[in-house]
Formats: structure tokens, sequence, C-alpha cells
């Protein structure tokens, strides 16, 4: 038998969907299974985006430049300047959802056994992505109790070595919705600068905010232009995550020379999701004021509903849509799987993301779980609710 | 100034594109550009996909399962069961274009610093993945004097030992028009197989055959089920190069769960591109007929005007819809700017694709250039005399 390389044995599995094949098997038992375990919106994408898919006129469906449409990323300028990021044309590749953008980025900053330094929990497929670029992610826990706020800088800095190439952040942060303020943004960048390491910062949910605080996008600052790198995507903000548009965004045009050179090789970003994606762009004013409106009535209901609970501690979602969960147990997954296979509350259950996956650290966040409020008011009561009985009958 | 990688800085660009900004300028200048450089059919999208899109009807462009629908892995292998492929959903993984699906197949089967065995000239683009994975390719260079035929079996027998992984064949070939013979196919296969190494087959182009010679496919013989890898798409079969929707197919189970992980990390393909592709799979049964008769039509074209050409020598495209031309001069991809900025008949001129980039040998292709025949007769005949006239004066 031929085999599978070292890497494919030992790429993790996506905490966010490996519970899939459970889920699926509870709905074919006629469970209704309230998905909170994806970042999949149920709000409705723009109707601007839709109405170009239905009226698109067109004979072939051609490639597009490697980099997206020039028409495109003039209009990701104009998004930009109206969030005091001034960028050109020339500083942006698009790509395919924020995933290729992070893969792409990967490869033009680091070789085999590089370093990059992330706090975590963080996004469970940087895990992924490193992986598949066989570059080792160096993790510094941020804690619950400090509802994930940046570690001390100097934990950083104990971190930094000849291998290291990068700091990845992101902010609003997926899982923990905490928001970097200022001076944490700036702090984190002027490590990296003093160590000429690249800053690399997810920013896909930058709109998504539920206090006054302000986001401070790493490209505000003029000082870290050779550092930054900034991740976007339309996936989350307009709703759009089939589309499968993200973007790369930096004034280090080496830097960007070397993502165009690895969008080549892949020849194009999807053609229809970029009709979408750019309407998207200047879509009716109101439409991400009311996105933002409805998360923020979900967050306070999400708070409310878990508050409610004994037991539990919760990261508090400034931002993003997303908490961690510490539960009173000690197999988050193994919970989780229970949920799936051996409880429901009127033909209803949860699916759940365990958070395990989303640290690097071995045996950390074993009884954390990640949940995104996608969900409108009334699911959102209902699964708090089988997550408060499930836990209750999962411990008796 | 943070660094760029080795890996950034060593991968090639990709000569389909590399002169795009030279004809850009040509046709700032008002120059019309008849483009034999990239693999775009000009002949329209099955009418099946565009209606679809034009029709579709959802409210939030949601993500798809990261393998890819059922519905369409169904519809899949129902196509497949008519080309003697019999396979079940589970073999099969959606992917980002064809593109993707090598890229997860180099991340499953290659750790860094492994090697597969490809005859060049090859799709220059498996380089770019190849470099993205650290993966060695080791070439076997094929001869335009044998039509680009297989090798011998012994010159790819003498490049295995320990950090063999697979060996990569392109049938139909891309870029030499060369279609393998059933006799090559297992000759190469019971190779794979003796060595436990994987048979990478890329089918892209299987239908497009302009001879009575039949496509056989990897898939067709049970014996090579452990070792064989199919890559597949609809780009070309259908004229849907924008929507990016390819397909990993595998009887090999630990190959494809392991692709699995790799497509779960960047969550889900292009959700509108699936639509469309579904459609074409089910088009009216003369498309394919009708795009093979337009192409094998342009073929005959091509090479009757070809063979007026002195000094030129060109690889009979039996199949797919390229043709390696190996021109009388030192540096094709000179001449190739040349037809770009310096010369032009009545306000037009050539983009071609020079083949260097497609050798992995070094100072192999120099004095040759792939051109794709993409384009309607009359256009094809304007592109000829230009290449003919443009040598003639770039020679003098």
């Amino acid at each position: 038998m031929p085999t599978i390389s070292k890497k494919g044995i030992n790429i993790p599995p996506s905490p966010i969907r490996k519970l899939v094949p459970f889920a699926d098997q509870a709905k074919k038992r006629g469970i209704n299974i309230l998905h909170l375990n994806i970042g999949q919106p149920d709000i409705k994408s723009p109707s601007e985006s839709i109405d170009a898919i239905r009226n698109i006129d067109l004979d072939v469906l051609k490639y597009e430049p490697s980099q997206g449409s020039l028409e495109f990323r003039s209009n990701l300028c104009n998004y930009y300047s109206k969030h005091n990021i001034q960028v050109l044309p020339d500083d942006i590749i698009t790509t395919v959802g924020a995933s290729e953008a992070l893969s792409f980025t990967m490869n033009s900053i680091c070789d085999p056994g590089d370093e990059v330094i992330i706090p975590e929990p963080f996004y469970a497929n940087y895990n992924g992505f490193a992986h598949a670029s066989d570059v080792n992610v160096i993790p510094i826990t941020s804690k619950i109790e400090d509802n994930f706020a940046l570690p001390p800088i100097d934990s950083f800095r104990e971190k930094i070595n000849k291998k290291t190439k990068a700091i990845i952040i992101c902010n609003p942060c997926n899982p923990t919705g905490y928001v970097y303020s200022k001076d944490e943004i700036i702090d984190i960048a002027n490590l990296a600068k003093k160590h000429d390491l690249f800053i690399v910062v997810d920013e896909v949910y930058r709109e998504f905010i539920y206090t006054d605080i302000k986001h401070f996008s790493i490209l505000e600052d003029k000082r870290f232009y050779d550092n930054a790198i900034l991740i976007d995507s339309t996936s989350k903000r307009y709703s759009l995550c089939g589309a499968r548009i993200g973007f790369i965004v930096s004034k280090n045009s080496d830097f960007i020379q070397t993502c165009l050179k690895f969008a080549l090789t892949r020849l194009s970003p999807p053609t229809l999701a970029l009709v979408a994606a750019n309407k998207a762009l200047n879509c009716n004013g109101n439409y991400i004021k009311d996105a933002i409106n409805e998360y923020s009535n979900r967050r306070k209901i999400l708070i409310s509903e878990l508050s409610k609970l004994n037991n539990i501690r919760y990261s508090d979602p400034i931002g993003a849509f997303y908490s961690i969960i510490k539960l009173p147990i000690k197999d988050a997954e193994e919970f989780s799987k229970f949920l799936l296979t051996d409880f429901s509350i009127n033909n209803e259950s949860v699916m759940l993301a365990p958070a395990s996956g989303f640290y690097s650290s071995e045996n950390n966040g074993n009884d954390e779980v990640r949940i995104a409020f996608v969900l409108n008011s009334e699911k959102l009561k209902r699964a708090i609710n089988i997550i408060d009985k499930g836990l209750k009958e999962y411990i008796s």
C-alpha cells in the first residue's frame, strides 16, 4: 500500500465540523439540531448580491485575474478608506475566503519548521493552515478570567527566536469575542517591528462590536506598514460564507508580490462569488447596522441566559459572534457528543464546537466549548436551555 | 524588515500568466491580443448552468459541506459510471478547481523533501503546487520527436527511491496534447503499484480526444484501486473555468479521509459555483459532442496552418487543446515578449506561453511555446499568421 504523509496523518480534524457525523445521525432520527458549532449566520445576504447573481449576463464563466478584478479591489479600497485604512488596489490579493488568505500568508513568510506565535484559544483552522505549510504554532495562553485579553507582551517576547516569522491575532477574536484595544494592538505590533516579524491580523469581524470600544486596525498606523498583514473576508460581514471571497491587504509590496505568485498557481478566485461580494461592498448603508443590532440583541439574550446557569463560566463577547464557555465537566467533547447521541428536548438538541481544538497547547480547553450566536433569539434561548438540562443529565 | 520565505522567493512564476503585464500594456496601446497562452475556452458554458444561477432562490449564501454536497457527488458518480468508472460519493472530495485537488493530494501523500516523478513538459502549475508543499519534482523528459509519448518505464524506475511518493501524469496531456494509451497507463500504474507509490492522473481533458484512440482512465482497472488518484474538474469540459469546481476521486479511503481533513480546514467549496457545476453534469447530451467537434475543427485548422510554417516543429494534439511548438530561435520567452511589445499585424498580436515553465529540468524547452487552441478558426488563422510573420521579423 502507498503511504499517507505524516503531515496528513497529524493534521488536526476541525473541531467545528468533527462532530458532523453524529449530528447527521441525530437528524436521521428526526432530531432538530441547533447549530451553535459553526459561524454560519442566518442573516440574509445583501439583496444587492443576490440580485446581481440572478441578473447575471454572461455566456462563458471565465477566469478572473488571479488577484481579483481591478474593479473589486478598487471598491475594497473605498470600503477601507471609510475605516481609516488607506490602501491601493495593488496592495490587495483576492483569495478563496480568509482561509486561502492565511495559507498564502503562511507560505509567503514561512519555510518548513518556522514558527508563528498565536495567543490561544485561536481560530482552530489556523492550526490546519500552519500544519499544511509545516509551520509550528507557538501558543501563548490567554485566560477566561481576563476575558481572553492579550497576554503580557513579555510572554510573547520570551518565545521569539530565529525561527519566529510572525505573530498572528484575530481582532475581534474568534473564538473568544474579545476586541483588542488600540494599546494592545500597538504594543504587539511594536514587538513584531522590533524583531522584524510580520504582524498578521485577521479582521474578518471588524464591524461586529457591541460596546463603545472602537476597532483599531493594524493598517491604521503607518509605522507598521512593513510588518502588517491584514486578513479579511466578505463571509461574515455580509452573510456570504458560501461565496468564498477573502483578501490579503498589505503595504509590504515584496509580501504582496509573493502572495501573487501563489495566487497565480491556482489561476483565479471564483468568478460568480466575486460578483456577489463586489455588490455587497456597496450594499444599502443600513445592512451592516441592522446586522450589528441583531447580533447585539442576541448577545444580550445569550449573556442573560448564560448568567442563569450555575457552574459555568463564559467569555463576554464584546465583538465577533462567539463565546467560550467553561463547563463543569472534564471532557467537553464527550459532552458535545452526548448532546447529539443521547439527549434532546422536544426532539431538538444542540451542536457545540469542543474548544480543545482552538488551543494548540495539549490539555488546554478540554472543559470548554465555543458557541456561535448566529441563531435568532428564540432558538438561542432553546439552545441554552438544552445545554443547561443536558449538563444536568450528563453529570447525574 | 521582516523577511519573505525561501519558498516564496523561489516559487516559479506561472508561465501562463507571467507576461500578462506586457499584454496589458499592449492593450492600452490599442492592440487586440489573441490569447493562445491560457486554456480559457470561448465556448459557451451550458445554458443549464447559467439558467440555474439566474434562477437561484436563496436568502443566505451558506457554506456547503467541505467535501461538496451529496447531490453533486452522486451526480458525479452517475457521470463516471457512463465512462466505465464505478465510484461512490464517499470516494469524492469536491475542491476549488483541480488546483486545490492537486494541493490536497500533495499534502496528503508528501512531507517536505519527498519526491514526485512527472514526465515533462507538464502542466506548469504542478511545479507551483509541489513548491508550496516543499515537494521536489523529479522530471522525466518526454520528446517532441516522439510526440511526447510516455518515456520508457525504465527511466521512471531509475528515479524511484525512498523519498518517492507518487508518479503524476496528465491524460490527455496539458501542455502536449498527447493521449496515453491503455498500455502506457497500465505500465506506469504497475510500476507505481510495485513500488507502493500513488499514481496520480489528471483527467481534466478526458473527453477531448480527436482521433479514434479511446481514453483509458486510471480508475477503470480495479488492480490499481489502492494506488490510483484521479484529479478532475468541470472547468474545461463545460467551459466553467471561473466556477472553480474540481474534485479528487479515489478508492483509497485512507487517502480520501486525509484529503477531507485538509478540506475541512478551508470549510467549503464555493456554493454558487457548485450550483453551476451540478447542472452542467446533466446538461444537454449534445453539449460535449458539439464542443469536441468544435475543438476538432480548430485542431485541423491549427495543424494545417502550422504545417505551412518553415523551421518549426509541433506536437500533434490528439487530445486536450494544447500543442507545444518548437521555434527556430533560442529564447521563446523573449520572442513571446517581442510579440506583445514590438509586433502587430492590423493592430493585433498574440500572447503565447513560453514552454520553459512547463519543464522542471533547467534549460529544457527554452525554444518552445505552448499554445491553446481555444479561439475560433478565424482568430486561430490570424494568430498563426502573426506568429509566422513575427518570427520572420524577430529573426531578421
